[in-house]
């Protein structure tokens, strides 16, 4: 216990890649437990006066001035600083941070998605493999933001909630086993498990958003406002969400997971159990607020569609599932955004997903792994 | 000349069937033309005071009160007065109509689609085949309405224009000789074309409609208001309708038509010639006044997916063309409104369009045809 004590502390330094709300939220939440946080950020106007006053103004959940290390928009300086990397950013974009931290890494270092979305670790883990082939570090995903947050201006964030339980997983999961204690210390509400697919394929917001997203198009475009959830799911758009839901259970279960609808989602997330998603969608009071986004070319299809529907459809492919829904969404999205999704996305080729990950997931026995690691 | 004089005036009795405005529109023009004229409808409070004065208002490119032969819901009775039928309904209402006068139709008896939309008379013809096998009668189509109309409450009709020329064409094509100068005499704006696959395929409305409707659903189903066509068509809306176009040309240049995109099309109807559809929708007069529908459930997506996007998808399938994004819409709509608009639609199997008409497409010499028929 002390030894790993002691290992623990010698993650202290944090490197936050992403300076959205997501990213302002766990950098304020590390930082007021002691952790050194430095916060990278792209566009420097968006954080100003965090840059100025190195402080972030946390409110909601916690209700401070939290002091951080650095702010910076320089990659190497941020990695060089950091045992912990947090990537905080769309999942679209996790090949080009990848891509800009590659040359910085160094053995032993933690870099964990915020949130993956499909095969995020792998597909990190695998495009370091090529980059850096001789590279030893640890790579996770969690299955979804830690915190429901918004950003206050170039100051700060506004934590709502913060999710009871988050899953996370390493890549390869053997690795799990060392990195609990790390983890759990930084962020004690991520739970660590043992299969990479239950964090990867339980990728809810892309079941939910580009159908919204598509078949309200016209009124996104032309800037008719609507609340997201209990107006823009219309009976029509519930009944694509239904369909779409349908298949992605179809291809878990097939896959050997438990699936659980997204209605039973809905019950046990926000505990508003519902005998319809129609009505569901429309009792779940942290939804209630929430408008359709004001353009079309945000993360609800630029994300979820190729890193949540693209992985999907492609997995359902591979099984021998129709996904005829999914398939029709991507390729309006396509179609709408000039953009080849499918080729682009994160199929399974594409990601390099391991045939036993597939097929025949088994999980290895991790405590004589951990034993034989330790002693050899 | 005499001769056909003689036989053109024994089809003076024209049964019009449907009493929205296409239907109100071409009774009162024929009926002014001297022609006796019975009007059929299906609800009575929408024709009441037609019904009640049997009579048409008609204002706009003919400023008359029209009077009718008789107004009615009785299809036998219809039909028994009749030399001609007009069958002025959604195509998706074809089938229905056509169980409906099968009964009452006798030898020599002409029956025109008006509109046919895709496959429409060969749909007929080989229903009634089925149903009556022995019975010889003429089915034709034509390849829009003939007439930009209104229906003005339930007393008339405004014809905002009659459109210059509309083909028209029966089924087996080898009639078209024997109904040319009987449809010239009574719908002088139709003009009768041997290739029944030109008045089945150039069915733009299919093109047009239901991806705009799908991708504006939300806002439709919200009744929050919108132009159809210069605020419908969004820049992403029309990417998809590019698309869609496009795969329609792919498959008709393979059935070795000629094929006009749609914005060539926009440009020879409506004289409305511009460099890009965003543009030219947003530029044709006809279309500035075309509010939305004001609900999801109206023809543009029950007529035009499974008599217009269906065939289509089904023609590309036989000619081993993909139409990924005419497949989506379809899926789409039919998860949408809960109907299964491809085994619901004009696929090529469920109508039984001839191997000829698809592949081989021989017209056949009509003048010798014509002769024998005479003769023998």
């Amino acid at each position: 216990m002390k030894f790993m004590e002691g290992v623990n502390k010698m993650f202290d330094r944090i490197g936050v890649i992403g300076s959205g709300s997501g990213g302002r939220a766990i950098a304020g939440m590390v930082a007021n437990k002691g952790y050194k946080v430095t916060l990278g950020y792209r566009t420097k106007r968006k954080v100003a006066t965090i840059k100025k006053r190195k402080t972030l103004e946390v409110c909601g959940a916690l209700e401070k001035d939290v002091k951080l290390e650095s702010v910076t928009n320089n990659v190497q300086n941020l990695v060089e600083n950091s045992n912990i990397i947090l990537i905080v950013v769309p999942a679209n974009a996790h090949d080009a941070v990848i891509d800009q931290i590659a040359p910085y890494l160094v053995d032993g270092q933690i870099v964990l998605l915020n949130p993956g979305r499909t095969w995020g670790a792998i597909n990190a883990y695998n495009r370091l493999k090529q980059l850096r082939p001789n590279l030893e570090i640890f790579i996770g995903e969690t299955q979804t933001l830690l915190y429901t947050c918004r950003a206050i201006d170039d100051r700060g964030v506004h934590i709502l909630k913060v999710k009871d339980e988050v899953d996370c997983c390493f890549y390869p999961e053997s690795d799990n086993i060392l990195m609990e204690d790390i983890i759990s210390e930084m962020l004690p509400t991520l739970n660590i498990i043992d299969d990479i697919r239950q964090t990867s394929l339980n990728n809810i917001g892309s079941i939910v958003h580009p159908a919204t997203v598509l078949l309200n198009s016209g009124a996104i475009s032309r800037q008719q406002e609507f609340l997201f959830y209990s107006e823009g799911m219309t009976r029509a758009v519930v009944n694509v969400l239904e369909a779409i839901d349908e298949e992605r259970c179809t291809v878990i279960k097939r896959a050997g997971l438990e699936s659980k609808s997204l209605l039973q989602w809905l019950g046990d997330v926000y505990g508003c159990y519902e005998d319809n998603l129609f009505d569901a969608f429309r009792n779940v009071s942290c939804y209630a607020d929430i408008k359709a986004p004001p353009k079309l070319e945000m993360r609800y299809v630029l994300e979820d569609v190729p890193t949540g529907l693209v992985p999907l459809a492609s997995l359902g492919d591979y099984y021998g599932i129709n996904t005829p829904n999914i398939d029709s969404i991507i390729q309006l999205a396509s179609c709408m955004f000039n953009r080849d999704f499918m080729n682009l996305g994160r199929t399974i080729d594409r990601i390099g997903v391991p045939e036993e990950i597939l097929h025949h997931h088994i999980i290895p026995d991790l405590a004589s792994y951990f034993t034989e690691a330790m002693f050899s």
